[in-house]
């Protein structure tokens, strides 16, 4: 007996008389329409092909098109209607894999790359075979006629594919016109349903992502159910496309960056500066005073005698900038990609007493990751980075409440800079399942992961958890948000380790004067600051809170006349450290409240007979728009006061 | 006529009868005894050998012991007695050269590095030898008979040196017992003025100071007119050593360096990353607030293509960390040795009108230099260094007051540092006798050179000048200062560049819409942290003023009893930003008192019941050691007055 449940939740029964069918033709006994909405069947949470045939005992529920599975399925069958597209205008192109994303579909070709005019061309050729509604088959082959046809076709990236079926998997072949692909799908059974879609863009990319392969050329594309869907899409990507901090960022003035100098290696313009700068001093206060860090400020790089010790010069060489060349040189140095070691000798240069502990170290540290200049992106993808790292040594007994407080200041740091709710929390765990790639014992890791989760609980952290993603020594927090285009980064991370400080020789003496190995936390409190700031543009569209904005104020006299008091007005604001800018041009007043929207000032002053007679000022706010009119001192102590406190002001008006 | 100026102020006048006789004749004829306390005589200001005969109409002044030029005699001497000394016990030894110096004197030798017993051994025969009082002698003789007497004893140096000569310059031999050396001279008559010298310390240096050159072993030693003198020379020594801030850094913690992350590299320590923290945000609030500068933050490093507009890869590419290899791979970096480019791409990154301009960009920027490992030295001798960097872009009106306004704030940081009177001005002029090492017209090096000495004049700045100093673009103020040993170094400069912004290409728009070329001005308002860290410790021998203390208050509870009290007084002065640290070890309070007085420590609360009850404490201050019983208010805002003026509180008790 097969059960299938249809769309509108009906549950069809199927008796024996319906073995060896597929789907296609079961939905057909029910209702032949039914065709135009379900795109799959779903078993064991498994998506499946509509041709497929179900074994007895089958229960299925249909995908239609208003389920989340649908979109992938569609969109699979657009990037194969795609490939068909190319291959018909590049007869030589070589098809690679096409796969579905999350947001639409690509696919890789061995060609020359492709240009603007080359993907208008593409998706030409593609309305032109959707509009032709080519019937899409489905045919299960042996691995000798898998190989047969691709062999025929010259498709020998398919060969290599083919080559890595295991023995006992189906081969399936999808082809719809003249186009044949090695493929596990499922698809649509025709094109018809693609009623909105996109080429984005094109790049390149190697065989199976290394680049000692051939390079090939990919087109990025997405697909929906309804034009509707795809335009909306479209101007969703064509507005977080301007608020990517990449170009928000450069357009601000916050940073730029320069051919010669290279790729990864942002320069901050002064506006930039100006807000790492208050970053990184309310970390190292916040740390220093009210956490009971203290600081180091240790060398950029050292020989490779340290990364030796550390294990970085057998399994990280790749990843470093390496000065020198141990063949000829008689020293070689390398730019150091963490911190480490360094604060582990600022810790071993004196002799410690458990009184001593804990010890919390931290750093405004420079690191230098040397990546492809492929990989570059703004101010999150660079080969220069500044990160607020710190090591905490302390005694065992000591390591829960310390752990917890790098939790609670990571924790206050993401809720000062109002991300919090953009943020997960990933308790990120040992694999019991793969016990070779973690020292230490089982009970010891399951034991110190239930500290981690009643630690999050207690200081009501939502947290997800992730098996297999801990480091080899020990578990770890890590802190995740994604960027506009969804890619998830980690932010922060918070790293247990109650074994690793043998491997640098690091003790403290006890109470009976005997020699103990401390346990380190690896952790940082706001992460690296310039892709913070990165994050903090795309979040407020540069539109900052008052405290992070590298101009706090702008005063706008409204004719010359008034340049004199608008200065006053200035001087008295910089004295009290608020960051102000007289704009003494003799422009029209609504030109510059104008321009100083654009530039996203929080706070404009508008100054003119009245303001200067009594002394007031006139506040327009990008937060509340027209504030009215108050005296100096007023202004100055409210501002000052949402400064001091980090206040994030809620937008009450649209501008 | 012969006229002689005798240590007693008569002048003496010598007829025909003397003409041939040498000054020992002369000043015989005097008085014999008179050889036991003149070494030398002047004449036009050179010093010469009393075994000279003096030309007709010569006028010469006699130097005796007192004289400062007496010591440089001695010295010269003592070192030929030296040389023989080593010869007797290392016949194999080869002389090269052996000067006086102004603290003494040194020999090179080609011969095995001298270990410590070597020292003694030598000192001791010199002993021997002094007693003995052999003869002096000179010999004036021909190059032939130079490099007979050379060749016959080995002297392979010596025939490069005599090798050197000029055709038209008088040879001259000096030897005493066995001893023969080629020297211009001038010598004591005899060895028993030597009352008192010392062997110093040995190290190796290369022949002609270039390491393709064999290596020598050098000793350095000293000596003096009386035995007294030089043993203050020695405690002034033992002051020094103990004084430098290699030692005193160390033991107080404020820095470390560590083999294997290699010489040149210190780690700066709690202690002292919060002294260059403290000093940092000072400069950086100080020009920005109060000098109208604004901040740039930019990359480590750059691409070769970087440095070969700047010029540094052709002619400064040995003094740089280079990354890969222009051979092998398509992106060669190097770590940057200064900032000039950076801050102009900021600059370029952005259009300019007139009306923009000055733009002062400043930053805190790291910077690297690949110096030898035998260079380095503490935090002086570095190969990474963090600099408080600028660079103003100007309009050519505009140059001399901004210029002016960088003098000043130099001059504003030395007072504040309480360095002002111990660094020297130095207005840095072109030779007008080279001028193929410099660029532009002479009268605009003459007029700009003229602007300066008027610009330090009005900000009455005392200053030497020095010919040849400037950089081919432009003269310069540095401001240099000694270290503990004497040696001098530049802390600070500020440069006249009027020539360079076309090499980047840097232009503004005037008020013609023409691109014009901006004036540049390379400066620093602080120079380089590090070094400047070292100055301060040794110039206040590590008792920095109490606003650049690391820890500025250490609170001592009398018994375990009041610690609740001391935790009190602490949180209350941490509030307020004041370093403070409790010491509530059970430890008797005058062990306390001793441990925080060698430590440093500007103030000690001291705190017992009479203090807790009336919410008082008892202060002692490193500068005016009992300073009474106060309420904790009063304290506190003394010394928050004292750090928020930065303060440096004269010393009025002995320890």
């Amino acid at each position: 007996m097969i059960k299938i449940v249809f769309p509108d939740s009906a549950v069809h029964e199927f008796g024996a008389e319906y073995d060896g069918k597929s789907y296609i033709e079961l939905l057909s006994s029910v209702d032949p329409k039914i065709l135009n909405s379900v795109v799959a069947a779903k078993v064991n949470d498994v998506v499946v092909d509509l041709r497929d045939v179900p074994s007895c005992n089958t229960e299925a529920l249909l995908v239609s098109i208003e389920d989340k599975e649908a979109l992938h399925v569609l969109r699979h069958t657009a990037t194969h209607i795609m490939a068909e597209a190319v291959k018909h205008l590049f007869p030589e192109a070589k098809l690679t894999i096409g796969p579905a994303t999350e947001t639409g579909f690509f696919y890789d070709f061995e060609c020359a790359p492709f240009t603007k005019e080359n993907l208008e061309a593409v998706e030409k050729e593609m309305k032109k075979i959707i509009k032709s509604n080519p019937r899409i088959e489905r045919k299960v082959v042996s691995r000798e006629e898998a190989i047969e046809m691709m062999k025929a076709k010259g498709e020998t990236y398919k060969l290599e594919l083919i080559d890595a079926i295991p023995d006992e998997d189906r081969i399936t072949i999808y082809s719809q016109d003249d186009f044949v692909d090695l493929c596990m799908g499922p698809h649509l059974l025709n094109t018809r349903l693609i009623k909105g879609f996109k080429l984005l863009s094109s790049s390149t990319t190697y065989w199976r992502g290394d680049k000692n392969n051939p390079t090939l050329s990919r087109i990025y594309g997405t697909a929906f159910f309804t034009k509707e869907d795809c335009e909306a899409y479209l101007a969703h990507l064509e507005h977080i496309k301007n608020i990517d901090h990449n170009k928000i960022g450069r357009e601000m003035e916050l940073f730029t960056t320069v051919d010669v100098i290279g790729q990864g290696l942002p320069l901050l313009m002064p506006k930039g500066a100006k807000i790492v700068q208050t970053l990184q001093r309310w970390i190292e206060d916040l740390e220093d005073n009210e956490w009971g860090y203290i600081r180091t400020k240790t060398p950029l790089m050292a020989k490779s005698d340290l990364y030796k010790i550390s294990g970085h010069w057998d399994h990280y060489k790749e990843g470093m900038f390496v000065l020198g060349d141990e063949e000829t040189d008689k020293e070689v140095f390398a730019l150091r990609p963490m911190t480490c070691p360094f604060q582990y000798y600022v810790y071993k240069s004196t002799h410690h007493s458990y009184r001593d502990l804990p010890l919390r170290y931290s750093e405004t540290s420079t690191l230098f990751r040397n990546e492809d200049s492929g990989e570059m992106h703004g101010l999150t993808r660079v080969r220069q980075f500044t990160i607020s790292e710190g090591h905490l040594i302390v005694r065992p007994d000591q390591m829960i409440e310390e752990f917890k407080n790098c939790l609670a200041l990571a924790k206050h740091v993401m809720e000062t800079l109002g991300l919090q709710n953009d943020v997960t929390y990933v308790l990120a765990k040992w694999d019991p399942e793969n016990r070779a790639k973690y020292i230490g014992e089982a009970e010891v890791w399951e034991e110190t992961q239930q500290h981690i989760r009643q630690m999050l609980t207690e200081l009501e952290i939502p947290f997800v958890e992730e098996v297999g993603g801990a480091a080899f020594y020990g578990p770890k927090v890590d802190i995740n948000a994604k960027n506009v285009y969804g890619k998830e980064d980690t932010m922060i991370t918070v790293q247990w380790d109650a074994l690793l400080a043998a491997q640098f020789d690091m003790y403290y003496i006890d109470q009976n004067g005997e020699k103990v190995r401390p346990y380190i936390i690896h952790r940082t409190s706001m992460g690296c600051y310039e892709r913070t700031l990165a994050w903090l543009i795309e979040k407020y569209e540069g539109k900052f809170p008052t405290w992070l904005a590298p101009e706090q104020v702008r005063i706008l006299p409204i004719s010359e006349k008034y340049g004199d008091y608008a200065n006053e007005v200035a001087a008295e604001l910089k004295r009290n450290g608020v960051l102000v800018h007289v704009d003494n041009r003799s422009e029209k007043i609504g030109y510059k409240i104008r321009e100083a929207r654009n530039n996203r000032v929080p706070y404009m002053l508008v100054l003119g007979q009245q303001e200067e007679e009594n002394r007031t000022v006139a506040v327009r706010s990008r937060f509340a728009g027209d504030e009215g009119v108050k005296p100096i001192s007023e202004f100055v102590s409210a501002i000052c006061e949402e400064i001091r406190t980090k206040t994030i002001r809620k937008v009450e008006v649209t501008e």
